[in-house]
């Protein structure tokens, strides 16, 4: 069901790989809600990822970029400008990625190369891309900017590793920018902390299958999926929500709020009332 | 402009006095995006206030209620379930008084029944009112319950006195039992905390002109509307944001997130420059 | 191994019924860091502890109190100024009990009167027993008053139930009151997060066995125990924490700033494991 | 006064460069209190400041570092080991600069490099300092790490630029870290986040003088100053707090817990009734 919110709003969507990708199901959502937007991935994502169908089902383009690049966001911005024929009302940030995790590095024996990495890509492409638009002037008045994050942020998950301080820099730069965007052009940023998702993206995260099905029995309404956290990029980036900024929202069917659940006590109780799988 | 976000749905709108009050905007907004509701507030704030021109443009029926009497709050849910014919999916309680700010009692010289019955219009209501929806089993399954908090619940304001302590525990009684409606009927009860509103309830907060003035030039988008705040309601109360529940939602054009802004300080600064203004 | 941290103080201490009490552990901690104080309890909690044994080692006197009872309350700050012949230094809150945890009424079903008496004995005794003392001026410049708290006023716990409104609501007194003291007497007021402990009162928390386990294995230093809970309390009232105020302090072995551990996970993870454990 | 509160105890002190500085007045506090330590700071900063002074008056050893360097970290540690004949208890990290500040860059025209160098000297090296001690296995049990931050991580503050996002990095590293320190180890890792200080670092911040009048009338017991979180931080090393980890502890007379007070009100009231100072 479609409710025409985003009417003649164009924007841009970085991060979307496949269709498991919050960014392509918030694409999908915002085409139905009648917004235009362009695509935009880095030239590998788009080689092995599927976007080019994605693009053709929203009558879009792809403008390739590598996000830790202001020369190729400058580039996205400037291309996205011209194919609109003016400035965007909405940005959504999907991108993030540690080499630590990937190479197994564990927290107490990080690269730091590696780390300047995760942060560059996950985090300082956001500043680098909220600056460019900035200078750029490519957003209108009572814009929506969003970017996605993860309650490791404030609460250190086992085996999330330095993803967790990048996410941390991330919500920082949302507040940081929404300062000045706010009071310069009356545009807002905030972030979605989102309940942990089986994105291709996400599945590089160890251990976590037995870390979603906990989260979803401590959240009073389960985990929220990809096109639910969809459904809430698109009320963010509506008119309804225009003085909202500089917050970190919590997508998550309650998580965030919980410390406890019957549910996942009984789950753990079981672990002890069965004599076969004592320590 | 308006979306059908609501169409179909069905409500209960607690509060609405005046065209000043956000529940009397929420009320506007919800009929414009489609929903029914009937409206209720005391018998007194019935008398005083406008309501029955609300209910006349919006077509519904006034239900007069206490919101600390158990008996009276199951008189509107019996009477809103039989106006409908049916459950409803949204409820919005903006309800809150303070009898020690009334008669000018300070934080240190607290009347104590004064406080008790602070605490029982301004928080407790809101267990009660949930409680009742719960055992009449009042609200659809992806209903959407709402309260409206203010910051001060976090931060302490000057002269905002016991009404601080009402709103910290309306918002821990949200989470309390927004666990045990996720979990048994899959319904998201939240609280937005809304900027200092010039509503006529929010007019005896002694210095709020003043507070006003600091909060708008603190806040990079300015100080949120009573009417701004209705659309926020909107989405909240919409098939959009199901898995958001149990979350205290700041929608004051930024002050949460913010220390010290340019504009205030500049502000701030000029009792210092002016020799006519030194202590 | 003692410093002589609080040479010289006087103070008052709420809440002590037996050895497994943190306000017990307090008592002794404080006695030997060189602080006199008096002991106060309700008549009942005195007849049935054993805190005439505590008063006897710290050469202490008992003086009971109801502590909803303003007049009580004066009698206490009266009694304790008259036999220091002079003001107090520090006082501890230890005060909190659930008619609707004891009777098993479950959140959705709560009484009104109970949910009342919670907050009037776990909450709004620290306001009476803070505006006494205020009127009293009964605490020295630099003076420093704790309450005990626990992470349900933020986060939901399975059974906790209306006491997590409850400490909810004592925080914000801490921080509403703690603004006043600061500014009017530079006396500063804090709360406690601590641990969930099993004292006597505690007990009465159902499933409380499992939670503690779920909280050892999350908190990388494990559950702080009563005993440490009374040292941390002891620099709070030292002068070395003159200008921490306003304060909700985790005493938790990091529970707080966890999302999952290592440990826990692997706990949970049996119950899947395990054949013999499916549901 | 001192209590022996450190006795026995060694520790590494990094950042101190004149009696300005937070971490100088934390090494006077410590010696008084019975530690041993060694001090460590930029060849730079040495150059420029009067830590010899400090080391003569402690009867230590100054250590030379870039605390970006892991190399230069492992000597610091190694020394530090060598020159107490065994582990330490304790470590204070009081580094932090921007190049951006320093070069007048505002945040909506940072330059990257320099971005990166803030991260690195701000955040990451708290990240290289556990790291290198963890693996050199230098801390004994029971031990304390602290670093310094600043409520700009959780608030944006005008002019405070790229620094809130270091800051905010650097208390994601504390919990990160405090998790596995926690959990391998029994050490415990805490961020302060202190009232603006005037130290010879903080004085590069524009708008200073302002800002701190503002925040020295918000919090009810005035802004702390160095020496009382000296006094802080020696509570935070020694043994009566080892339960307390992964927290960012608030030492600022009650700053971040407050929304307006009745002083800073009045001081901002001032700039409307003046006719002299209007726009």
């Amino acid at each position: 069901m479609a409710y025409n919110l985003l009417k003649g709003k164009k924007g841009i969507i970085f991060g979307a790989l496949d269709e498991k990708s919050i960014a392509w199901q918030t694409a999908l959502k915002a085409y139905e809600e009648g917004a235009e937007f362009t695509l935009s991935n880095t030239p590998t994502a788009i080689r092995f990822g599927t976007v080019d169908e994605l693009a053709k089902q929203c009558k879009t383009i792809i403008i390739p970029a590598d996000a830790t690049s202001v020369q190729d966001l400058e580039n996205v911005f400037s291309k996205s400008i011209e194919h609109f024929g003016g400035k965007v009302d909405f940005v959504l940030h999907s991108i993030g990625m540690s080499m630590n995790v990937r190479k197994k590095r564990v927290y107490n024996d990080l690269d730091y190369d590696y780390f300047k990495t995760t942060l560059d890509i996950s985090a300082l492409s956001f500043h680098k891309l909220l600056q460019v638009a900035f200078k750029l002037d490519a957003i209108n008045e009572w814009g929506s900017v969003l970017a996605l994050s993860y309650i490791a942020a404030q609460r250190t998950l086992y085996a999330y590793n330095d993803m967790a301080d990048a996410k941390a820099l991330l919500e920082s730069i949302a507040r940081s920018f929404g300062y000045i965007y706010g009071r310069e052009r009356k545009i807002r940023v905030n972030t979605i902390s989102q309940s942990p998702t089986m994105t291709t993206a996400g599945s590089g995260v160890r251990v976590m299958s037995g870390l979603m099905d906990f989260t979803d029995r401590m959240s009073p309404l389960g985990n929220a999926s990809a096109e639910e956290c969809a459904n809430y990029c698109i009320t963010l980036f509506s008119d309804l929500t225009k003085k909202v900024t500089m917050q970190n929202l919590y997508h998550d069917g309650g998580f965030s709020s919980m410390g406890m659940s019957n549910k996942a006590m009984q789950m753990y109780n079981k672990s002890f009332t069965c004599e076969h799988c004592q320590d």
